[in-house]
């Protein structure tokens, strides 16, 4: 028999998915994302120059930084401003968001400039690092539209949607989306990236007990695949609505 | 001829406040507070310990920290936890929200715990540390309903409420709760905290232009007066609400 | 009955003031000023040139930064730059240092120069930040006379005298210019800053114990423009000896 | 036609691997590990505690440090010593290191005691952190032998070997065991940790410039299983020598 | 024919040497060393507990700290506690003051606790390391004293004066007590710390320029041992001195 | 009767001296060095730009760094870059040996690049900052011929070789070349920087325990002129072998 999840959700089923486009107002993108309780608001800003390493080099830049609020979590955890530097934990995740959102973007027809992605977790139950690569390309697309509305753009420099999922094993049962009592009590976690065009951006995988076989694998990067077709929908569903 | 503030809004007049409690799930009180465009997630979280200094001592402690998320602003401000170090500004401003809401606290009836008041501003338009402190208030308030709920407590150890509000001259009219083009713009800029019975916790006013009389400060000090009892039948009338 | 001052000293009295020019041989400015056991070593040093905001601006800048030798306080405190950072208290004592001044000082007439004011506390016994305020003041003084000494002023920048005093009630008594066991004893603390002309530019009072009313607020008021005008005079008086 | 590799190496052949037990004498391991002209020092150093989230667990911690001398690479980086803080890219790197190792560590047969992993690169051509992660397992199977030798532990907490390699597609052609000129040239580049069972312990693949297909992954996992069995077979000749 | 020193100074003579006992109020030693020009103000500070590695030890430690005043030297220097960090120069010269100061403490007989020594420039002129340390003996006897009179300490646990002195070669002359001028030309640079009783703690030579010969170090020496004897002198005769 | 050597070694004798030309293939000079069990890696890297304090100057510059493998000791140390700051003593050592590099280079020679020598300790067995300035000369040395080499410079900047070693004082005897079980038993340690010439570059003495006297030091500095006279050979030796 195989694990039951919190409020009946099939093994294969993404939770509620929920993308507000403008969520603030100052921000060239501002998205909140919410996937079922994890909510992580991606905004996306233009800068109108690049880091030292693409300077001079007609390309433009993209990247992000992640972030949680003190109480984002069940229990308060320090605030990263207040002890001085980011964990690991969340330099891994930044680094991630960027990567996965740079696979999407021609950077030479984005010119010189810089889009930053800031995703902040307002609140967290699991997944926040995939809900923040799916939240930021919608926020990235509306800094893009706004670039080229305003003649700054001839082209959009995106080539196609990205958006990311979690899938793992608990109990012996594959599941997509872990929410945090799943996240907590699964043996293999697998984070999965894609494009809309169904290729792989990331993939990352850990036995956090036992470790994995080939055919648990291939069982959790169809779960993936199957879960990304979904969130592409979700965005291209959002980003048809008047803003 | 005076001053025309945005929206016709009258000189005496607060912008439009909203309190929303229990905006995210996790913390013991968590509210969302609006002046206007500005908004703050005020959360707070009880801790079964205190700091150092208060070890032992049978009383507890009320602190706060103070965080601006990078896109709350109209141009992109760095992250402080990437930066390594959180500014002056923000140091100033939290321990400013801290000292307020210990004024309204009996420690000793607090009992050894400790509150941990988080502000983050979601989005900024003047005034953050005003509805900060106003927000952290219904927070705090939220938070000990809770202990005593569970029994945790058996009396109140908040003395009263305690709100805040900021008040500026700009261009010779003195003006109360100031928005982001007015701040800019005024050559006095007072924070004043008060509790509901009209008395002062704080009072912090700056000249940033030239110096201010002794007139211009008690028309300041009666604009925020007014406004602080406003501020503090909101906080009341939010409270009444079923959570 | 009200409270006994250390000393017999009334309660709307200064301790004595002790400002000596030239105390140190290498700054453009350099006073050691003393309120009573209170002892602040304020330099100016002028520099070429301006921080980042100001450049090709054609104006000036005048910035402080604030410091406390371990052993100058009744039991040694840790030293900032072993600690690898400024406290809470030091960066805000150093914004208002920074901001008062700027207050009397015209940056365009300045020219794109800096002025730095390093107020170094040699021994406390309360009152530091007014006593840095006030001794600050001088040093400038010293640094912009010799700047047209030596023609690379042609007129002063300064437009008039800053000062700054505490005052608090202790025990019900409003007290002027606390020493340090007033100061712990407090219920309520004031630090103003005040021009020669008699106006504002910083007023921040806080509630240590319990709130204060507007009654309160108007005595500490009074008595620190009268502590302020006496404060002026002895700036006046010190720089009308020879250096 | 396919990518023509350095010295005519076969595209699933692993460079040349040496494995030099004892290289330093103080750790209680001490691994040179050689892939080719990559060289990374491991040592495993046994402490008698544990941090604080194990103490009183009767468990043990094994966790990793990562670093890389400074020319360690074509031209010279900066000390992160003395820069003061590690890269995210150093942090992500270590973090793996020591997840890949308790995936073979039966942490409560280890006892409450920390093996910590210092992996030094002295010299970098591409692939330092799977031969980082292949040293370390034979520097902790030594602090292991000698733990059991002194009588400190009766059977041995490691449940088998783990090692690990990474693959890329280069020019469409799926590579085994990147060096540096192949990893810059890389679309897609995998690193793959393996237990010697044969299972799972940390898949993270990323495409550097084209996403890639299913059927891609599906190539890069075959090489990576192929050359892995390798490095077990390596470890275990290694370890087979009198030390 | 031979450099001419500053003031027709003598190539083996000291400068005048000033030394104040009680210069500040609340240190248990306060003294203010003045070597003409230079001024640091060193003060001891008691307080009954070791740092870990003596704890347990039934042994006391003396420790010594270092810093110079932002305007102390011709043009302004960083703050070291707004940077951040203590400079290299800072920390080498704070560990000489603690191993010299240590050269003459019984540890055992100072029994569990710690004198910090602060030796803070005021005024920098060439030889502060040297001055704060010739300071930091009187003011350390200060200390030991008040524990003696107070009952603390039975018995003295200092075991003979220590004093130190700069010697250097500028232009061919050994010259004894360098002043700026006089250290910016020089070619060799000598510390030198001796006891009462003639013995070295630590002697410390730099060739800035050339290196210097065997003969050189010679004459270096015998000076210094000259100067040595003579700032001791001072010691006894500023601490005969009623306090 | 005198204090016995392990091994057999006599007083005066150093231990077994190696130094390996081109232990790591990137940097332009790569030099391993061992005096007996301290083994140090020294890199040479050539940069094309000089500090700040040299730009347009003309004259290069020649800086070091130096840094301990965690657990090239004993006992494990922390990772210096982990903890965010190098020690005083890493500082102290990292100055020393770049002051005694520069001692020997003509900085004006060298034209506006930097040298920049990483020395590394590998494993420690007392001795190190003397083991790395001895091989960072032969890193530099081939650094430089490597730019005579490629004609970017027509004449070596480098005036002659220099070399450092310790002498000490153990239970009455005086040591040269001390180990780490001797360096732990000293009186006096002394840490000797010479040129080939036989002059001295720096010389820094430290009582540990008992101060000690002139006719002592007279001894340490015959011992160690002997023993660099003996390493100078060495370096001769090595450098005439081709790379």
């Amino acid at each position: 028999m195989s694990f039951q999840r919190p409020n009946g959700r099939a093994a294969d089923q993404l939770r509620s998915v929920r993308i507000t486009r403008g969520f603030t107002i100052h921000a060239e993108g501002s998205v909140l994302i919410e996937f079922g309780q994890t909510r992580v608001l991606c905004t996306a800003s233009v800068e109108d120059k690049v880091p030292p390493h693409k300077r001079g080099s007609g390309e433009g830049w993209v990247t992000a930084e992640y972030g949680m609020l003190p109480r984002a979590t069940h229990t308060r955890g320090d605030r990263e401003a207040a002890r001085g530097k980011q964990s690991g934990r969340t330099q891994e995740i930044q680094r991630l968001i960027g990567r996965s959102l740079r696979a999407v973007f021609d950077l030479k027809a984005l010119g010189e400039r810089t889009i930053h992605l800031d995703c902040d977790v307002l609140q967290a139950d699991g997944g926040t690092r995939t809900a923040a690569i799916t939240g930021a390309f919608v926020a990235a697309q509306d800094a893009v539209t706004k670039l080229m509305a305003t003649g700054k753009l001839a082209a959009s420099p995106i080539t196609g949607p990205v958006a990311a999922i979690s899938v793992g094993i608990v109990e012996g049962t594959p599941l997509l989306d872990l929410e945090y009592v799943e996240d907590v009590a699964c043996d293999t976690d697998m984070n999965v990236v894609m494009t809309g065009a169904g290729h792989y951006v990331e993939v990352q995988g850990t036995a956090e007990g036992v470790a994995f076989t080939r055919a648990e694998m291939d069982q959790l990067l169809r779960l993936a695949e199957k879960g990304i077709a979904e969130l592409v929908a979700h965005q291209a569903a959002a980003l048809k609505l008047a803003l």
